[in-house]
């Protein structure tokens, strides 16, 4: 269950409201690496998570945190709106700037939602909920926190440096904190699942029957003239989940030229095809 | 630039035919874990390297393999629906077990393929590309890899626990190794960038006036009660980025309540909101 | 700013654990009339509100609430899903039943999500955050959340009248009674925000000058014999909105045939057309 | 079936083409609150109708006018287009002003549509049909409609106030009005069914069993603190629907934190969950 | 503008209700290949057309043809839920029968719709907008009419081959002779724009300094082993265009190995990426 | 399976870099007319091939040129990116320019890319792999890809003329004549297939009893006053199949008005509605 105070985490203030930073910072809520995104990931990981119940906690608990940053990223977006042309002649006669101002804005903030947030990235694609990732597997879920936080701070970053209106480069400073926090945070948690000797390759269930283990540490190289692919710490010595050394190999294929026979009559082909 | 030689990586073999599991296998091409996401992920990333070459040789080489996965699998769909029903009364009269297999068999594969795969998961939604994570940033990108080989590892390892078809569980037993391999070896391109102290937090160029320090390593509570959200690894000693420790702090809303003011004239809100 | 207490808001008991009634449940979860869109909905609009603070409150308030139904729900799929087959030789040879269950449960839920719940509808199609209507104006908004609760609540009997689980009959009518709720409370802000006279037409800032009055009350006829449609409440009468009376017209088509003329050179179109 | 005379319903007329208004227009043919929407919601609402056919003939007979309406636009889109660049040097040397206006633009009218409309909205997003909300509740579909032609009235009357072109604020007028007259039409047909009193809750068709009537018109309430979220129409007197009365109730969880267990063996859990 | 009588354009007419079928002629509503997007394809192509107005008229005409062929599908998917089960216990105990049609049914035709046609495929995938082809090229536009009808066209026999239901066999024949038409149509319109040698390659106006004429004829093999790629029509003698003739060229590879040089700071990289 | 070389199939350069180029150049890696569409759509068809196996080796290796085109024209925009403005006060003072090329160009490219390529189009919309037709009839399948390869190099035309850029003007001239050379090599394939008079209709293996043959090649007029539809090749002479003949013929609504019946108790209806 979840309650509100109708208050923000951290304080949003905007100096100079400016509707192209508006537009970029709805990347932060409705972007595939913003905060719908891990608020709704870590909320259904929680709903679904199995075992140990400190991380259904865990996760539950950052969620609230998140929704909390949707919010204040909806206020941000809203107040670089205030200010924002709504006609194409506003103040007079037509003016470039005012041209420029309105297409670089996303159109949307204004008439679908009237000067506010929407949950749309940057370009006004709306969010897919398939970006939910929550696999059912605790450790596949922590690695994909980590892939999300650590796209989510990069974003941020990128915004704290488009921008010089002080108050937005506070909030920005401050979200930057705690997707580092994030970051560690879920690092942490794999290492409570084991780290990567204990949890790797995850699944860590998979009985030996159901892997070629010849192939599992094997560099292949699909290069066209037959050539090595680069080497580095992924060709050689050995593995991080401690269980393999790595070895390149020669590839050569396996496998048959597929050949799925005629068509079916009756399937739709054309005739020739049966 | 990309070659072929119509032939499959390792060999596809389907001893009994099944139309429900074809449509189990759709989720591994185009599942949001399945290989054209890989695949193209690998791609693009590739295409966007900066710094190091080698990153950009090790992404499409294995960009490369990826496809070939893609390939093994659509045979595997085809083979499966081998024999699948092609109407709703087929050899003679109507019978349970068609419609069983037919309403559980994806439509699409019969009515849009004709019994052919397709890049769409296993409930016939086709593949997003907004799922191909790319971000610019080469240790994130290893971040989203070894999540998207996690999620991927688990499907196949459950496909594989799903038939108890042979030449599937041969296939699927190939690919599991695959994605170990593949695990480990974007942990160890991770572990050349740096590892968990030289790469992290993500991205690792952020200047420190733009992050508010003392909000990095603190747990914050959400708990509507006030009460400590659950201790672990992530919420003492010190962070696994090296750089700072862990501590809970109680949390209080430090921001404002949001108020945006009266809506402008010409908004299109009601007269009683300006 | 958001908090949870890890409860939920009513008790969730599974009786019967049903594979296929976990699919369905899916659609109070990730449909479009299903309670991510409420949540979302109603968090957006008070994000965006503007005028009477109140309404955002309420907004949020609500917001607050629907975020625990779908943590109802989510726990309501997963225990639906207990002893769900997880291959198609489950328990022994194959069996028609195994594969109906199979074919007709949702397959995501196991191959994605470990039995586990996804934001996504009962056929599996991810949630799309464009169904989140937050459109600036106070009033245009209550209509949509009216909307929103009237197919949620017909969503809701209809789950009902699908199981004869208890514990199941017992959570839908707890979430009846609380759509039954959120109409009433929506129609009341409606209420106090003018009703029908003063409400209507929306937005209710609209200047004369922008609107060809003696088309606002008139029900055109599309009748390809030019007969009168049927008439009704909507074709005679004062209009609901207490500012014009209901009239037929007869309709001719007052514009010009189309002509854009021919293509410019340089723009793509065929020769022929420029 | 649906026939057509090739005019337009009323006339369409540019003054001073600007490409930057197409595509803003553009959020009226495609856009959530557009015209496609409502031509096809109210066409499968007309298909799916069921009861007194005097429904089936309103919502057909008005979706065939919603389809001239989208001719409408898309005429005004590529009459606004008429003269946009072709090139980022039109006209000489490279000049800011064809950048800002290509910049403004939506690029797929030009690239892909070779100057002409599209299905999509002014960020050029594509309609998504799931928005086509056809319930099968008579009633709920009208709630339904009234909410699009808010919406779709408040689109309007922003695109109205954008441009000062004066056929196209002719033919937005229009629009307008007919906006208007859908709304009352809507509201008129819900009063057919029996208005608050009458139709609500929807469905009325719920049996009362299937409803926890003590919940059924209690405003709870979600604050972290336990204060009384505010109060309104909402919280006190009777409900709109006349068969309650509104009173506020101190909320506490009612159900359990959910366990769903530890996970089965072979569900690609982590071996730590089972 | 469009104009509607509220008839079918042929007798749809349901013997035996079959809920699957119903799932499966979903396919021709909103399926890709479906009639949805026949209608709105010609419908915006018309809106786009320039030059000889009789295409315009032909598009329209063949618009309005569509609507009511998607009218007659809808009908045909209602009549065949006649009688579909509402509940996993109909009709006194659970039932696997009951399971095996309600599991393989669309769930959202009952849980959405009420029974009724929604605008979704065969598996509940709602139809995208993005699939309506409208280049502003009139010859390309018949190229893409031609593959609509042809995959229209494919998809209804199969559907014909999977349902003994008379009505439901006589409706489709009736569709099946409309696609005929279609094709020839389409076809019969390239031929009115210059056929193969007049109109291809399209589109005929793209200058001669536009185009290496070296290459556009050349078949280029990408056999990993260097070998030709299997010969045909396409690799010999005169091009269909009449405006060149077919060869066979060893391919190599012209270009340079991308290098995008080191990131920029600021630009969100990892340092060691500068 | 497939292998690299890590070079391009032809030289990329960029003599001025431009971000808005760069956006309209994401049309065609990411547009439904573009080169992830074909690459893609090649290869599930050659993956579904039955019957002639050139047509799979056709198939295959054409898919393998593509790729490397997307490979190419991701190259190109991250070099036409170089140099894009990160932030809005770049170099100095805030500058309209800055401020039109950033609202100009794609935001993702920066902020979710890094100044890379993404699979999405030039409104940043993602790429939908449901624009992947591979039917499983080997005609309609070639269709489709005369219709992708027409609005391919309608594309590139428009992209040629959108830049005075030498190098891009040489890379799209290439790409310019592989469409020329791709949609001549469908035509070529199609002639193998039997041409207009022996594939045609498609599918050519549909039984004689499954069509209506007098209404195969009539053209019907849906003109509200009854007049004849603009007559031309589609309306008079043989048809193109050289199977029929067109004639016009007067329509007359052939069915009935459609009539569900009322709703089923227990369906969600309006009570009104049983």
């Amino acid at each position: 269950m979840f309650y509100t105070d109708n208050k923000l985490q951290y304080p949003v203030r905007v100096d100079s409201p400016d509707p192209l930073f508006a537009r970029a910072l709805q990347q932060a809520i409705g972007g595939v690496e913003g905060e719908i995104r891990v608020a709704m990931q870590y909320f259904f990981q929680a709903c679904g998570a199995r075992g140990d119940a400190r991380f259904r906690d865990l996760l539950m608990n950052t969620a609230a945190e998140e929704l909390g940053h949707i919010e204040m990223l909806a206020t941000a977006v809203a107040l670089n709106l205030e200010g924002a042309p709504l006609s194409l002649q506003e103040e007079g006669a037509r003016d470039a700037a005012v041209g420029a101002v309105m297409g670089g804005m996303n159109l949307k903030n204004l008439l679908s939602a009237g000067l506010s947030a929407m949950p749309v990235d940057s370009d006004g694609v709306p969010f897919d909920m398939s970006h939910i990732y929550a696999s059912g597997n605790i450790a596949a879920d922590m690695t994909a926190n980590i892939a999300a936080e650590s796209t989510g701070r990069t974003l941020a970053a990128r915004l704290w440096g488009m921008t010089d209106d002080a108050g937005m480069k506070d909030m920005l400073s401050y979200l930057i904190a705690r997707d580092t926090m994030h970051q560690n945070q879920w690092m942490a948690a794999l290492e409570e699942l084991g780290g990567a000797a204990g949890a790797f390759p995850i699944p860590n269930s998979v009985p030996p029957e159901a892997e070629q283990a010849e192939f599992s540490y094997a560099y292949l190289g699909f290069q066209a003239d037959g050539s090595e692919p680069a080497a580095g710490r992924w060709s050689e010595g050995a593995s991080p989940d401690g269980k393999g050394r790595f070895a390149t190999q020669p590839l050569a294929a396996l496998g048959q030229t597929p050949d799925l026979g005629p068509a079916r009559p009756g399937s739709g082909a054309q005739s020739e095809q049966m």
